[in-house]
């Protein structure tokens, strides 16, 4: 039984935020629990970027009762004009007398102005309740509002020995049907997929959200340097957008025909490989705040290499496949001394049906509690 | 990571609930989703008797993104005018397209007909996910709406040798101070608190719910055959009302000196004791849909051995006081034979700092699951 208290009221606005987690484009999740003494009066959430904030729709349904009332919000309440007027003035405009935070503004710049704004017309305000699980929601939007780069989270299913197929390039399936739909939810919740061409040209990939109920379908994202991706591919269809991110070197008349057949290119560096940075970048001004990386094994490793993982998901089939020609699942030249291997911090371990996810943080790159 | 279907929007409407839970009366809670195309768009839950359904909250945030929407209810859309309108029809009106149901009307007679309704208008309808969970949610609710009679949960602390206090009658304090404020969570989850009256002698106590933030005090019931309760006893203070059920035995004067303070006298037979079976009854007919019965021993015994328990949770402190004159914890003389002992289903034990609650249904009486 939880205990009823400040953490009882937040985490239900955790909850509600939670559930929103994928539908807010660039903006974070946000959840409100409006309570009057004793009794819940108002619930609400973002549901959307451009629309009600989370504590507007909560007052929305606490009507007349939001005065005097306590107010849980998962997020820092806005003080300045957005596309929305300022949630800090609807507060102090209902009345309310205590509103309990979760996190501040990851915006170092802004953090704290919405609260002081609550403190100056005398609404007592706590800051913490629940900060940490409520900053690791929003891993994604923090990461993109404090550097403009996408949060990026490396996904792939491999078996024990590390291989994500075998010698002959099979790899359907390793893991099991609750593990890929565990991987599908991934990316409901995620504004863009990448992938490498290797993986095109090899599985000719739709890459979108396949759930039992509807889902939300990323950007689509193709690392392919010299163009080499069928017209005819998959990915090209018309179930999602398709950027293709290239170089300067790239074949003109091939590209034109791309996008006849609807994909966007962007163009990174004048070089043979296409500058992953500079890609992270054009695509974090794009608005894409997250990726959901699939690889494959080459592309894995690059990106690793670069510093660009925040998160690894690791979904292990409970199966040894051979080390003898089967693709590595990270194909990059490591380190000499192991002292010197990538280490993961803030390490879990979660069941899928009968394969395990592994999740962890690059130490040095994003964690969720920082 | 939860996976995204419908079990997961049901969990959603189902935590919407549960924040819920002791604020609605004697009605159940209810939560409620509305998504649109992988989108949620509206969150609702039944915040107080008498108001909106919840199903009426998360429409109107919903607003015109509900026509062609997936619906997840935790209970079956009322299809009758009550206190508010039949939200099978307003869900009609919407245009929604499919509506998840997680348990229908508990209530025999009318079940099925709010689902029928909906269905009769094109609307796809799906009954039973995450039932057994939306079930045992409204366990108090389902039971009083079925018999008319309370949803009675006994809870007491107790050392490992089953003793509610010492020989010397010393009982402060058994268990930790996180057992105590579940317990206090436990008071606003009922509309009742049940004690004997010699629990009021010898404690004294005030029976309200004190939490760390506020929380609803519960109707407080004691059991006084004989009216031997003082009249200065601080559970007639008027933080709450206050019922003492006593018999027609009880002296006239001093019973209109109790009214004086602010009690209200409630008859349960003729004989020298309480008639606990009818005192129930009286209970559920005055809208006392769950009691949380406090003890102390001979309460706890005679409410056992009349078959008016539903649940029981027993905290036990990781202590031996011994057996010599310490008073137990249900005080009455039991079977002959270990095989006719009174047996728990459903048995669940938990953490409260260092205490551990063991949860349970009398084989017999109510169960979470039916």
């Amino acid at each position: 039984m939880e205990l009823i208290n400040d953490e009882f009221y937040m985490q239900l606005a955790l909850n509600l935020a939670g559930g929103t987690s994928g539908q807010t484009g660039v903006n974070p999740v946000v959840g409100c629990v409006v309570v009057q003494q004793g009794r819940i009066v108002g619930l609400g959430a973002h549901l959307k970027r451009g629309e009600a904030h989370a504590e507007v729709h909560a007052l929305n349904m606490a009507g007349s009762e939001a005065r005097g009332a306590t107010v849980y919000v998962t997020l820092e309440p806005c003080s300045h004009h957005g596309k929305t007027p300022p949630c800090a003035d609807r507060l102090i405009a209902e009345g309310v007398s205590r509103v309990v935070v979760a996190a501040s503004d990851p915006n170092s710049l802004v953090a704290g102005r919405g609260i002081e704004r609550l403190r100056e017309h005398g609404i007592e305000v706590e800051v913490g309740v629940l900060g940490i699980k409520a900053r690791a929601q929003n891993e994604k939007f923090n990461k993109f509002i404090t550097t403009g780069l996408p949060f990026i989270t490396l996904k792939t299913a491999l078996t024990l020995d590390g291989r994500i197929a075998t010698r002959t390039g099979h790899s359907r399936w390793i893991t099991g049907p609750v593990a890929r739909e565990a991987v599908h939810t991934l990316r409901h919740r995620h504004n863009a997929i990448m992938v490498g061409v290797e993986t095109v040209l090899a599985d000719d990939p739709e890459l979108t959200t396949r759930l039992s109920v509807p889902g939300l379908h990323p950007l689509r994202v193709v690392v392919d340097s010299r163009l080499r991706i069928l017209e005819d591919a998959r990915i090209l269809n018309d179930a999602a957008p398709t950027v293709i991110l290239t170089t300067d070197q790239a074949d003109a008349e091939k590209a034109e025909r791309l996008r006849q057949k609807g994909a966007e290119l962007v163009y990174c560096g004048s070089g043979s490989r296409v500058d992953l940075v500079a890609a992270m970048g054009n695509l974090g001004e794009r608005g894409v705040a997250s990726i959901l990386l699939e690889g494959g094994g080459v592309l894995n490793g690059a990106m690793l290499q670069a510093g660009l993982v925040d998160k690894l998901m690791l979904f292990y089939a409970p199966k040894i496949i051979g080390g003898e020609g089967a693709p590595a699942a990270f194909a990059f030249a490591g380190p000499e001394e192991m002292s010197s291997a990538l280490s993961l911090s803030d390490v879990s371990i979660e069941a899928y049906g009968g394969d395990w996810c592994v999740t962890g943080y690059p130490i040095d790159a994003g964690s969720p509690d920082t």
